[in-house]
């Protein structure tokens, strides 16, 4: 069964975590975190809409690497069990590269 | 007695959930959440006012499905019985293709 | 006594609740609500006023069939006794044709 | 003495509880509420000043018969022992007529 | 030892309250007011900074009479020893006259 | 070691406090609060920015005498253990001449 | 294996705490703050976006000296188990010369 093709709305990022081989790990960790904080973007929203009403540009785009806060985002299990997350773009730290 | 038809003020969007088949679940599921997070747009408002009182247009429209929020949104029974959901657009998470 | 006339203000709506017959009831039901959410409009105020001092418009008028939120509204007894209810424009669900 | 003028500053509404003849009432009475919800207008502020220091217009003037809410406004006793209040205009309800 | 002069910054303003002669009482109480509520301007700030950036006008100035809120303002001891107290222009309810 | 000079961003105001002779007190005294209220500004910032991204002017410079609240600020000991203080300009109560 | 570059997004600062040397403090220290209070910008974001949509700059630049404050900001751990932080600009109270 064709998995849906989630398309995030205004300016909201659909994202998957970058698990971290634990061994070499060379990932980002925030302390206290039990796991990975780096993800990459499968998806972007259109972008959020300011007060005049008018489109405020997404800075990020499918395939970029971020570092993720450590709360927040909302969880989601797709088709093929697969966990994503879904974050306002104003709440992801930074890119990574 | 016909149904009467409910029509959504402001930015506010009516769905109606698309209910899952346990077994050959395909569907997109939020962790804890007991009931299918998919669903389908019956209706939509005219879109919100903003400052400077002119209307900001809907992105969603009758027919789109729609990935919803594991809280919020008011639970209204129809005639026929049948629940319906009234969101506003911004607290919905992303439509589904 | 002629009753008073009750002209809301700003973007205010005064309604009066549609009593629903239980046996055929029809009506749109809010669960857990212990009377009908449909009502009709007797009376809409002016509009707000936006941070410009702009009014802005109402979308509801006299007549109208509208579905009231489960929560919110200040109640008034009119000289008659009659139960009416006063709400923001902007917390009203929606219309009924 | 002569009693000393209230002006109110802002958009603040200067009023007088209208008793009702609890008799022959023909008041509007909020549930719950002790004394009369009607009022009658003595003086109104110059308005308010929105976010671009415009000067919002009152849509209140002295002499109009209003419906006040049952919670807020400022009690004031002034030299003849009178009650009075002072309200937000956005915080009154209706005009009366 | 000559008395610094109080500047206020912004929309506040420096008063000073006008004790009311028990007896022959004409003041303006607020019930459960321990003190007067009236009061005499002694300086004004030079007004707000509004979204825009540009000044907003104060509407009172120093001699002015006015009626205090029965909460709120930042009391000063000054090197006299007298009680003044610094409120912002928007929590002063009334002008006296 | 030469002492870092600290340069407050936005409309912060780095202060130090003028310390009161106890005996001759001539200075302005909040009630309750065990330290002096008066200040002496060392250094401010550029100035905030407003909604649409301009910076608004600081209305205090360096050597102004203030009043401080009896609330807020961030205090800093500086290398030679001198305690300062930052403030937004905002919180500033009052300039003293 | 090459440490990823972080690259803040929005209006956050990424910094690096300064140690100071205990014996030779010269460091700003807040009281009861554990470690030092100085820090070095790394990377900046591109600014935030005001309510029009458009851009508002950095104060802050790669390699300032930054005064932090003791509350705030997000930890991060980089793959050389480097302790940094993300602020958002506001947050930062000071540059140090």
């Amino acid at each position: 069964m064709a998995s849906k093709r989630i398309i995030p709305l205004l300016n909201r990022v659909l994202v998957k975590r970058v698990e971290m081989d634990k061994k070499t790990a060379g990932g980002l960790l925030l302390p206290g975190a039990k796991d990975s904080r780096e993800a990459v973007v499968l998806a972007v929203g259109p972008g959020a809409v300011n007060v005049d009403g008018k489109k405020v540009d997404m800075s990020l785009k499918e395939g970029d690497k971020v570092l993720l806060p450590d709360f927040g985002g909302t969880e989601i299990t797709d088709s093929e069990k697969t966990k994503l997350l879904l974050f306002r773009e104003d709440d992801i730290l930074a890119k990574l590269e």
